[in-house]
């Protein structure tokens, strides 16, 4: 018998730079021209059915007029095309167009362009590196940083997948003025979280200036400034608890917030609430939760009902999803609703609650049922 | 417009130890019991259909009786089940049978099995531990060191996957006894190539013990120690060209020492011909190339061709595959077969050619098909 020690040990550096502006077509294509990655000698653009008309040719054909090797290649707009299926094809596609090692994906889109595109580009050829350019307000709130990429499979979403950082974000404010008006809102779900995690002058902020968001009024000398400045905050926020926390043992686990319940309520209403809804009924469920346990005061609890309100999120069931339906998706594979699972609460606005070293705590079936009878 | 600089800097520690030995399913359930892998309450075993029944079940029942909770999960032998589809397919499996991210697999097996498996282990719940546990001689010889997994394409072959180190390897000298005549010459073919990359005195050793090697008798005191110091010796070999060049950009190339032929020749016969087999030819083509062109002796060139021979590995093509289409396989995509395809060669034996920075030159069709021809 014999032993042999393999070392492998090494400093990696993935730093990025995330750049939010208005309209960065040309200071993408001029990143590119000054080498933002190095050996790449062919680019693909993956995008999906709808950015491809309203951006996609835009930028590819201003990256031809540069003299860049690029081809675009869509997949259909929406999470239903976050799957295995729609990742080979394209690897198949890029494989047969000669795409190698020299190559470059970029990820035109939101969310599920970017988890989709940055988990081809980390295994095709082992690895080519990918550039994200966000096109949706919710993509820019949470699909900007911690590099988490994935594709959903029949059983479940986001199981199959990787961490990998982008080589840089755009965040273009120009493509939110395409967005539809629940595109809007699923952004604003996210960042109000965040604020309600973090940041409590954020949280004021957002009161005082989430009517302009909703607005979109360009002539206002204050929207785009608004816009950048919820952006930064979003990335702020989501970058000190994903630095803090890589490898998921404590503190990422508080981005949760809302979502054990949102999460359930989704896949109640056989994911006709989009998510962003799902989040804003899951955000006042744990802060009812919350306020019955003494987490916040009633004045903390209305003032984030309010602003969800405000923001134009749904705040009551309404018959959207039955109540013993979210506690069977919650309580899935469980024989009893009794202490199994895990909740993020809020402390006041703009903290979390710590448990003894955790930062859940669990939560039954009956005090759960109780604050969704409240919210119907 | 804003930017605003993300920092992921770290030091990663990928080290992990290869053990070689006779007989280690007891090692390697003794390791997990002491905590080989934290933090895992789930093993699922990866096997093929040959090694579930030859080895599988009994590691399976060990481990049950060690009281871990496992399942073992199975594959069709051969590397036409390096798939996507077969990826997915255990995903499916896993995922439903309640696998999370406190999972660990053990991939049993072959090269197939471990880059399936380590492939798998990466992506599934964004990353899971994965043991290698070899029990081929190719496997022990190639696949132990490296990292790479992968899958295979109907357009190419291991073009999807990842750089990812496996916890522990084993190398397991008791499950040798099952291979078949061409499972102990693929690995001799990886063998005697490392030899002439690196390594004099191990191509001395080889052509002195290649024949115990081939004879299998366990009875002979020496048997186990010289299968053992081949191992060891092929690790030592690769991991020194690895760890030399962990981004591909040059050491690395040498490892595909008659590469470039056989892998034409292997494609040239439809698959019929087996990977050492093809590498055998393709590593004959390389001396008498490097030959012709003065790189090694005479009698340097005819020591290579003797211990192929001497292995029972194939020197000559005798209409295994037609030089036209060998030729073809090589300059597919390219419309003249003129100085477009790079060849690394030995200088003598267990040293490599250098030319200025580089360790590859490139080689024109006639000059290859000058060799085929002796080679027919």
């Amino acid at each position: 018998m014999k032993t042999i020690d393999v070392k492998i040990e090494k400093i990696i550096n993935n730093s990025y730079e995330i750049e939010i502006g208005y309209n960065l077509f040309g200071k993408l294509v001029y990143d590119i021209t000054q080498g933002l990655v190095t050996n790449v000698h062919k680019y693909a653009i993956v995008t999906d059915s709808n950015v491809a008309g309203l951006y996609g040719y835009n930028l590819l054909n201003l990256m031809i007029k540069q003299g860049l090797s690029v081809e675009m290649y869509t997949i259909p707009a929406g999470e239903k095309s976050k799957t295995r299926e729609n990742k080979a094809e394209l690897e198949d596609k890029m494989l047969e167009a000669g795409f190698r090692k020299d190559s470059c994906i970029i990820a035109l889109g939101g969310g599920v362009v970017t988890d989709l595109a940055g988990f081809l580009a980390a295994t095709y050829c082992r690895g080519i590196p990918v550039i994200n350019y966000a096109t949706s307000f919710l993509a820019a709130a949470d699909a900007s940083i911690g590099g988490k990429t994935a594709v959903d499979t029949p059983f479940a979403t986001n199981m199959i997948g990787l961490i990998v950082q982008p080589r840089k974000v755009y965040i273009d404010l120009k493509t939110w003025e395409t967005l539809g008006e629940d595109q809007i809102q699923n952004g604003l779900s996210e960042t109000i979280k965040h604020a309600c995690i973090a940041d409590i002058n954020f949280f004021d902020y957002l009161v005082a200036n989430i009517d302009t968001v909703k607005e979109r009024n360009r002539r206002d000398k204050m929207y785009l400034d608004i816009l950048e400045y919820i952006c930064q905050k979003n990335i702020e926020i989501k970058y000190n608890i994903v630095t803090q926390d890589e490898q998921e043992e404590g503190l990422r686990e508080t981005l949760n917030l809302g979502h054990t319940v949102g999460r359930a309520i989704e896949a109640a209403s056989g994911y006709e609430i989009s998510h962003g809804n799902a989040v804003s009924l899951g955000m006042v469920a744990q802060i009812l939760l919350g306020y019955n346990r003494g987490y916040v005061t009633d004045e903390q609890k209305n003032r984030v009902i309010e602003i969800y309100n405000k923001a134009g999120l749904p705040t009551a069931l309404g018959g959207r999803a039955k109540i013993e339906k979210i506690l069977d998706k919650m309580y899935a594979d469980k024989k009893v609703r009794k202490g199994k699972i895990k909740f993020v609460f809020q402390k006041g606005i703009g903290d979390m609650m710590v448990f003894g070293e955790q930062f859940s705590d669990t939560v039954d079936g009956t005090e759960i049922e109780e604050v969704l009878r409240i919210m119907i």
